[in-house]
């Protein structure tokens, strides 16, 4: 356990705001401590001796010593409350009551002052605006929920408290059982980084889940979560996938939110498996917490009816997974075991009359298949199959194996003894062969998340200094805007641009345009101007005989689209050839919550109409630059398709990561976009460049 | 009712093939009967007087008139018996046995015996290799599984004997009644199609629901079904959706497999919503089954707790509804009924200490908002909040407004009585919200499905004759593969072709391209070469002064890559400007089941790389044509994305009805493809065309 052990193995739990008045929340989370924790349960409260049937006291500070305290008493003396409990020496805290940063500006002002003490006296602090707590091996409802948590190894926490009331009827229910639960509020002090690196530490906690409407510091969740999920798995709802969700869960916890894709980047590249669903979420969590990882992604199907079974196909071809491709020897063995008219391939229906035994043989070969890296038993009843022998068959074969198991014991009263069984064994049972197939797949996730070990990020060999002096020579420019004038920037952290210059008369445009070989590309270049071609900025192809009077027309242009317009120049730059060569973009924005968001993808009209692009929070190391790249529908451009020669993948590979470095030294760059990056067999070159830069942070 | 009424309701039938001995089929479905069945129950078995309490006949000619016999008795005497059915004047059969196509050729024949006697006797035949069938009003249980439907609204039909036995045991738990269910079994004769006209017609069923591995006569289906739609829907699993699958399923049935796209297109033009898993499926149809349709997609969110709410919000971004827009009306009265810290925009939050009341209210105020058309109630078990009466003030404003509505209580037990009486008045309450939004969809869905008026395809005037000379012109060249010396055929249709000829000596060449304005584009023209840009068999705007010479070094290209190739000339042809028009591809394939499958997509390297095609089962009209384009990512490009002037997109539409009146008039056509189809502002020309031509059926 880390350093939060406290928080959920207290010896005294003193209750700051106690009451015995019906209804009241101070009398709810006494009565839930009371009836089972056990350790001692303290209630304070001045105007009290004795609440239901426990010595009261005046303040944490006449009590007992006081390992955690739970704050019901109204928001104004909130922050008095916590001072004098810290002054006792108390350093737990959940603070139940609301009236914070979730109610305006009065309120955030006291989340502020909250977090002010937190720090001061260096104390835990869950909430505000939390259910409360519960851990269930000391049996500890440090809750108003109505209900208490089965114990079991899924820790839980949710940034909605509806959500663990709602669950926790469901789970008791399921008979699904928790180590620690936490309804986290308004985060104030301790937030979800905190209490996945707390489980990560904590040898009973077999999978984290979570329910999170935002996530407050994404890089610090991101090193915590892969750290973490080395050993545990981490499975997160993060609601506000949507527009419409993102508005509603904006409006519900008053934070800015972050964007759909870079939660989505973030997250993978924390290693978090994501849920849609509740429903998901405890299908996932069910199989992460009961079986060990599959070796390989092969499947085997086992089965006693063929629709069933290939329902059960179907689904595996939907996710990660595959069906096993089993070997001879397994072949040889089914036809010896199974009735002829079985199916000994992968789905092996041992048909309508197989019993358990049958179900049994089957299991054993498919099992001891090296192919197979899990299985899956689906069943349909019939008079022959007795599911409570099935299941103990099952156990005994997973058991004997050590290869993870799911059932799909299809049914409903017929199946619940067996399904019983099954759980305290570890093996989830699921009533849809989908769902089923979907809890295997989240072992098979998972380990592909625990074997990647995680890549620094190569540092190239940049000149850093010379980019900040382009950056602050641009931000003195009192222009925020940049563009192709700042093409060194790029070039100071190695990334390839075209011979070319930005001049400022048509005679040196000429000498310019004779040193590079063939003809020139010329554009104009100013920070007034984004759209140049839109305009007539751009001549591509320009003869060096053209070149003095493409100069002045491209400038007399300029002048006529906008005449108080600030011209810096004309670029004349080495014409790209574009015949054997693709068009890519490589950019960045950044996010509040995950920072530097990178962007890859096709350029031009595949950009603006597919929205065929990839992207990842940097930095990133190579094997994430090379995924980007693969994530993208229209890849097989850059790999050659239709017979033409392979761009330099490995040079936009490392462009990107080289980008990646040039966003995460500077955080003052806010935005900034390389479009085109041409690929070519020879290599890449930026051709055009724009980016904002935050004058006041450099 | 209609034809087979008698098949559902009769007032006797026969067991063929009773028996008494323990574990036989043909006791189980004595017994099935038996005890609940409101007919007349008649065994039939030549050694026996009576069977379990049942006086028992030697044969169907022996017993008294029956209206449905259920055939059991061994394979190699199944034909006989059926034959001694027929001629008792029994008009219903249903074959039980096993051990027909499914099995191998022995079987296959047997069955074509079977269908034989069928015609004869003008019989409805049920299987064989069915697990029997059940009709609810009558408690008719024809069937040797060990459970017996409920009764309700809902008609299944399964083409997997397992799925229904494993589906009924979980229904009976959940309460989920039918009307009718099938076995369809090898649908030697009454298959999907035949039920769907059943059922269509019955005022009893309310949903038509079935699962499926194939689609016997994909045309009629997609006809029968579309009539069916628009008074009852159709919510089906069609399994082997994915390669794996689909390989199941064929080695489960002995069926070909039609094509994954065949069936999405096909289903979808059919109007079924389609369901990919049994959860799905069972989702869709208690939604269906209990409430009306909404006017409009616009959904509102009822909920005590923030969390779940933004959950249902994302979960309403999934789907093709939508957050109903709240007039200010609604938004005052909300204002006026709610607290103070409530949400009052969509989801509405009536915040943790709402009890029933305050949910009717906040329902009663958004379900009269004329952007509403349908609602969730979500909510989170709560101390003041009775979800019995929750349920009882739902029930109650559904009814007032008559506008759908559907739950999600959360919960695990504390749900079941609210549930249990929601349901009562056909209002589904699902764990899940993204369960309950899917359920609401499937109404929305159908609403759209229902209010589509069908349409017929426009017959264009077309050469039909000049195409069939055309055709019968290429068989004659006994060679099945034609290409561009056919473009008369698609001129015949009405399709329009750039001006060229087909030419076979450089002298015509040359007149051919001084009659055309500008450069010319030449092919060369021969059966053996499909690939001609490979062999430099195509020179791209060649002037007049290089004809003579482009004619002679096409022909040498061609003899010298493939010296016995057939030459029929060579194509000299209007240059079509690519710089302003896009290359589309317009082809068909015929599928198994359904039929000619139209294919739309973008030409070139979009095609082949990103597969971004469209398709539908032809004939189609113009809507249809018009959603081939609109579904395409592409799209955009047509329509005149970046500046370009937009395609002449109504010729695109007309091209793509055409060829479905070409492909529908001459089945002999097997593939066709015009790619390109070039599409620019002032219209489209098909460029290039090959098809593939059964000589046999001409």
């Amino acid at each position: 356990m880390g350093r939060l052990s406290a928080l959920f193995d207290p010896e005294t739990v003193a209750v700051v705001g106690a009451t015995d008045r019906d209804g009241a929340v101070g009398r709810a989370i006494v009565e839930n401590l009371r009836d089972e924790f056990v350790g001692e349960v303290v209630p304070i409260n001045p105007k009290r001796d004795e609440i239901l049937g426990l010595e009261c006291y005046s303040a944490v500070s006449s009590a007992p010593p006081i390992d955690l305290a739970v704050v019901v008493v109204p928001p104004d003396i909130v922050i008095e409350s916590i001072h004098d409990i810290a002054e006792a020496g108390t350093k737990n805290v959940v603070v139940i009551t609301a009236g914070f940063s979730e109610t305006g500006s009065e309120g955030a002002k006291r989340e502020r002052r909250l977090r002010e003490i937190a720090t001061e006296y260096d104390l835990n602090v869950v909430g505000p605006n939390s259910l409360g707590i519960m851990s269930t091996p000391n049996d500890m409802n440090a809750s108003f929920g109505p209900e208490t948590a089965l114990e079991g190894s899924i820790s839980f926490m949710s940034q909605s408290g509806a959500f663990i009331t709602a669950v926790l009827d469901w789970a008791n229910e399921q008979e699904i059982g928790f180590q620690d639960v936490v309804s986290l509020g308004n985060k104030a002090v301790l937030d979800e980084t905190d209490f996945i690196r707390e489980w990560g530490a904590d040898s009973e906690t077999d999978v984290i889940i979570g329910y999170l409407e935002g996530i407050d510091n994404g890089d610090e969740f991101i090193r915590a979560a892969r750290d973490v999920t080395d050993e545990t798995p981490i499975v997160l709802v993060k609601s506000g996938r949507t527009d419409a969700g993102a508005q509603a869960a904006s409006s519900h916890t008053g934070a800015i939110a972050g964007s759909e894709r870079a939660y989505e980047a973030g997250l993978e590249q924390a290693g978090v498996i994501r849920a849609n669903s509740v429903q998901e979420l405890f299908d996932y969590a069910r199989a992460l917490s009961g079986l060990s990882e599959p070796d390989s992604d092969g499947v085997a199907v086992v089965t006693n009816a063929g629709g069933p079974g290939v329902l059960t196909t179907d689904a595996v071809g939907d996710v990660r997974l595959e069906m096993a491709d089993f070997t001879d020897e397994t072949i040889d063995a089914l036809s010896e075991a199974m009735p002829d008219e079985a199916n000994i391939y992968n789905p092996i229906d041992a048909i309508g009359d197989a019993d358990a035994d049958r179900f049994g043989e089957a299991l054993d070969i498919a099992l001891a298949d090296p192919n197979v890296g899990s299985a899956v038993v689906v069943s349909a009843p019939t008079a022959v199959l007795e599911y409570d022998t099935l299941a103990e068959t099952v156990i005994e074969k997973r058991a004997e194996h050590e290869t993870p198991v799911v059932t799909c014991l299809m049914g409903g009263q017929r199946a619940r003894a067996a399904e019983e069984v099954l759980r305290e064994f570890g093996i989830p049972n699921y009533f849809d062969p989908a769902r089923a197939v979907a809890g295997l797949d989240a072992l098979a996730r998972y380990r592909g998340i625990r074997d990647q070990t995680s890549e620094e990020p190569e540092r190239f060999d940049v000149d850093r200094e010379r980019a900040r002096e382009i950056l602050e020579r641009a931000a003195g420019r009192d222009d925020n805007r940049l563009g192709v004038e700042s093409m060194d920037l790029l070039e100071a952290y190695g990334i390839p641009t075209p011979d070319g210059e930005i001049v400022d008369d048509p005679e040196r445009a000429l000498e310019v345009a004779e040193r590079i070989d063939g003809d020139v590309v010329m554009k104009i270049v100013s920070p007034d101007i984004s759209h140049k071609s839109d305009i007539g900025g751009v001549k591509v192809g320009v003869a060096d005989a053209d070149v003095y009077d493409a100069y002045e027309d491209l400038v007399a242009r300029a002048r006529n689209y906008q005449p108080d317009a600030t011209i810096l120049g004309v670029q004349v730059q080495e014409l790209v050839d574009l015949d054997v060569a693709t068009e890519t973009i490589v950019g960045m924005n950044r996010d509040p919550q995950f920072g530097p968001l990178l962007l890859f993808g096709l350029g031009g009209i595949f950009v603006e109409i597919l929205e065929d692009t990839s992207v990842r929070v940097a930095p990133i190391g190579e094997r994430d630059a090379r995924e980007m790249i693969d994530e993208i529908r229209a890849a097989p451009l850059l790999r050659g398709a239709r017979g033409r020669e392979p761009a330099d993948i490995e040079g936009v590979i490392e462009t990107i990561q080289r980008l990646s470095q040039l966003v995460t030294d500077f955080p003052a760059i806010l935005e900034l976009d390389i479009n085109p990056l041409v690929a070519g067999p020879d290599g890449v070159q930026a051709i055009d460049l724009r980016l904002t830069v935050d004058t006041e942070t450099l």
